[in-house]
């Protein structure tokens, strides 16, 4: 078992002990099988040392044993790392940022608090999970839908505390901007609530974000300055139909108007749904009917491997032979049936202006849904929680191979098409001086408006030598990107402070800002030390990246 | 002269010289006339001793000479409080919380940074009013709106702050959600960027907001902890067209449905412009072609005298007899014209469902209007900064006796019709009680979606006594919304530690949370003492409310 660093084994025992007399023995978990439960699945240091590791784990069931364990924890100068459900696989899962944490697991504090059907929105423990939150609206028979990220198991509260996405309308698919109150348990052992909740008997704690002085609730996503125990999310009215329609285009550069056009609509709110943007010979499903599992053709292959790789040319002619655009984007749209198809016509009129452009029928689906129509949807789009994203890297016929995890290297770019192009010719670049798998076609993830993201899933194996070295090639990807002006939006904890740390502006004047907080709020520095490169003083020295 | 408490002639005669030195001579203001003209005009203290004033004024050109200013006023322990045109009032004005503060003018920092014209964005200093990025878009030939606030002259950076709100679509009509990106001059002096302005080099600053790790943008909003040197918005693309009609409906109870109905479509992002609701009766406006300053008829005003006032069947027949709805909502949508006509078609047919609605012919305009349209129009609804507010309160056949100016009494109120109709009777008895002016119809604030905010304008006289009894009432009005759970979102320095006060939750959890943060970012306490509620330490006792 690894203890935190500067914890006794009597202080650490001594904890167990009082954690156990506020839960109840069996939610307390420090035998090896079970704290091993708490391990990262998608690692990057597996079988190493460094691998990060929980000393143990305690489970509370109620808010007032959260205070509890945070009061202990500051007794005995104990690290604790608060999770939701534990699942934000690629990005860390269960496992604590500094070794020797207990994991604090908010998993059985699962209660759907509240559900305003008028003013659509839901108040959650941390331990709801999108499964659960779904299936409560589904048994109230309630008309709203939830936004889901695409695995359904984790947790609204820790999907949004980690500023995670979903794929439908603006408003509900950033999930942490989509949130509205809070109510946090601070280091000291208090409880806070944001927001209107700050004021006794308020009925608009999940109408109105931001209540009265300083707006504090950001400052707990993507942190270490306390611990979640309450939040409130708006909620999508189910729209009375569904449009979905493609537009490709055939040349290369077309990239730039393509994104032009697609901002334009998406700023003015004349496409509601999340965009599914690339290129159809490496990207299945962007066009309709195309199948999802489709495998890249032999002669897209060829063309990938020959020295110095296609021209534009060449690629655009591959895209013709075979009858797909070199780019396409599959537009979404919720709303009343002849909105939608007046949104649609519109759009379409807007990218009628890139030569050569053509267009898919729109598909009309009206809500709700058969569960027959559900089994065949891309669920996530519908708002229905599922688990199918874990056939990507499953083994199957066009993955033999498949991988032990991922890990997401995912970079905010600008959103036009000059610097997407651009991102995939370094990124690419640089993938394959490492030894890495290029990529050939940019993968633009669209859940934000006004900025994309470039998606790279780098490959967790169970080989220690592949692991160390993807390490390093992960980490000057990190640098790379950063002299280019792109910085990711989220890490796993092994790249926290790498990444922290390429945020330097003014010698690091943000990070500096924080530690300045996390003093004030945490003096012990029990929270979840190191989360987001944020260490607490005591730790400091020699862990702070820049 | 009045000084700040605790700093000695001496100091603050020193640190004006400093001043001097840095931004020259004619940019220090310390000449009773110049301070005069940092007065709040619509003071609640006209002519008393309690009426909060500066001691002086200085007016730095760039960040630099803010970072020396924050240095200097470190040094003599001087409370300095930045305002950027000083324009918010009814909300407090150019005036310091704490008198004897020097006021940190940023007018001089009116740069427009950037335009992006292609992903809609814009990057501002302080000092910049919207009339001038208004001009500065039109010059540029711009196809960007602005959402405006009701005046135009002032500040982006400092209606965005104080989180004012404007007339267009939701996603930029908060304007400080619809921010994106800042520089901060901290207390210590050092400047620091937020979100992906804190990745040197980085183009994507105003496309994403929160960066990596904690988001601390909120932080500085409505308080005192930085010092905002820059900021991003996000712009409106021009519609194509503007759509506007009103639903109307007979029945006092009727309010019910009508506010349902608008929250469905505007959480369904059906309607998405800024709704109007009222009652016609007292309410010009609502309905097309109605004169935005038609006075209330002879028979409401005899009815609103009957002792115990008017039943809602009296109101009802008035209205009916008038050929008005007893409510109205007048419905705004900006795009395409083929889809703004859809989306009003459909808000209709879900308004049909009230028994006896009505509906007004849509009127339709095609962007851009011209100059003779846009002289006719209500100006904010298009993006066009103006002054055309100050109209109301001032001296006409309406209002004979103008007020010298007015405080908003503006709490958050939950977005049900019921809701509404009982703060109308909450708030009116309790005016009547104080001796106030009635609100026989309540005045709702649609700024947000999902919640409402009920305004009632506090006259301010030229009268000590007046003014005396008003404050009381104020106090008054503060603490019974708060016994009914609504909490002001915003008011003048005079009421920001009595409302700070009413958010309460767990023994003013959120109030000791923003001293602690105070404490830590700002040890000597120099920005903006007393700002919404916060003192630094050395000045918390005797001032802190609860």
């Amino acid at each position: 078992m690894k203890l935190p660093p500067g914890v006794s084994q009597q202080d650490f025992a001594a904890a167990v002990k009082d954690f156990r007399d506020v839960v109840g023995a069996e939610w307390v978990f420090d035998s090896e099988e079970d704290v091993n439960l708490y391990r990262d699945a998608y690692t990057p240091f597996w079988q190493e040392e460094e691998e990060l590791v929980a000393s143990a784990a305690v489970a509370p069931d109620t808010v007032e044993q959260v205070q509890e364990i945070v009061r202990i924890a500051n007794r005995r100068r104990l690290p604790i790392y608060p999770i939701s459900t534990g699942r934000n696989l690629g990005y860390g899962g269960s496992a604590p940022t500094l070794s020797g944490s207990v994991v604090l697991d908010l998993k059985r504090m699962n209660r759907v608090l509240e559900v305003d059907e008028r003013n659509a929105s839901i108040l959650v423990e941390p331990g709801v999970s999108y499964f659960e939150a779904y299936k409560h609206l589904q048994a109230a028979g309630s008309k709203l839908w939830l936004d889901v990220p695409d695995p359904g198991w984790g947790s609204l509260i820790g999907n949004a505390m980690d500023r995670g996405g979903g794929y439908t309308m603006p408003m509900y698919r950033n999930h942490f901007e989509a949130h509205c109150g809070m109510e946090v348990v601070l280091a000291n052992g208090e409880t806070m609530r944001t927001g209107m909740g700050a004021m006794p008997g308020c009925k608009s704690w999940q109408q109105y974000k931001t209540g009265f002085g300083p707006s504090v609730d950001g400052l707990f996503s993507q942190s270490n300055f306390g611990i979640c125990t309450k939040m409130g999310f708006w909620l999508m009215p189910q729209p009375e139909a569904y449009l979905s329609a493609t537009v490709s285009v055939p040349k290369y550069n077309d990239l730039i108007p393509l994104i032009d056009t697609l901002n334009f609509l998406e700023n003015s709110a004349i496409t509601n749904g999340m965009p599914f943007l690339g290129a159809p010979l490496t990207n299945p499903g962007l066009m309709p009917g195309d199948e999802v599992r489709r495998p890249p053709a032999a002669e897209l292959m060829e063309l990938l491997a020959t020295p110095g790789g296609p021209s534009d040319a060449q690629l655009e002619k591959l895209a013709r032979d075979k009858g797909m655009g070199m780019w396409a984007c599959r537009l979404q749209y919720y709303g009343p049936p002849e909105v939608i198809r007046a949104q649609w016509a519109y759009s379409r009129k807007k990218f009628e202006a890139i030569p050569g452009a053509t267009f898919s029928e729109p598909e009309l689906l009206e809500m709700p849904l058969t569960p027959e129509q559900i089994a065949k949807v891309h669920k996530v789009v519908f708002g229905v929680p599922n688990l199918d994203i874990f056939f990507i890297g499953a083994r199957s016929e066009t993955v033999p191979q498949p991988s032990d995890g991922h890990i997401w290297f995912s970079p905010i770019i600008p959103r036009t098409g000059e610097e997407v192009l651009r991102a995939q010719r370094v990124i690419n670049q640089a993938a394959v001086e490492l030894g890495l798998p290029g990529v050939p076609f940019p993968a633009v993830g669209t859940y934000w408006i006004r900025s994309f993201m470039f998606l790279y899933g780098f490959p967790i194996i169970k080989d220690v030598a592949t692991n160390k070295k993807n390490r390093e090639s992960f980490r000057k990807l990190i640098t790379i990107a950063a002299e280019n002006g792109w910085g990711e939006y989220r890490t796993a904890p092994a790249y926290q402070g790498d990444i922290m740390a390429t945020y330097s502006f003014n010698n690091h004047a943000l990070l500096r800002f924080h530690e300045t907080l996390k003093d004030a709020v945490d003096p012990n520095g029990i929270i979840s030390p190191g989360r987001y490169g944020i260490w607490p003083k005591h730790l400091r020295e020699g862990r702070r990246k820049p």
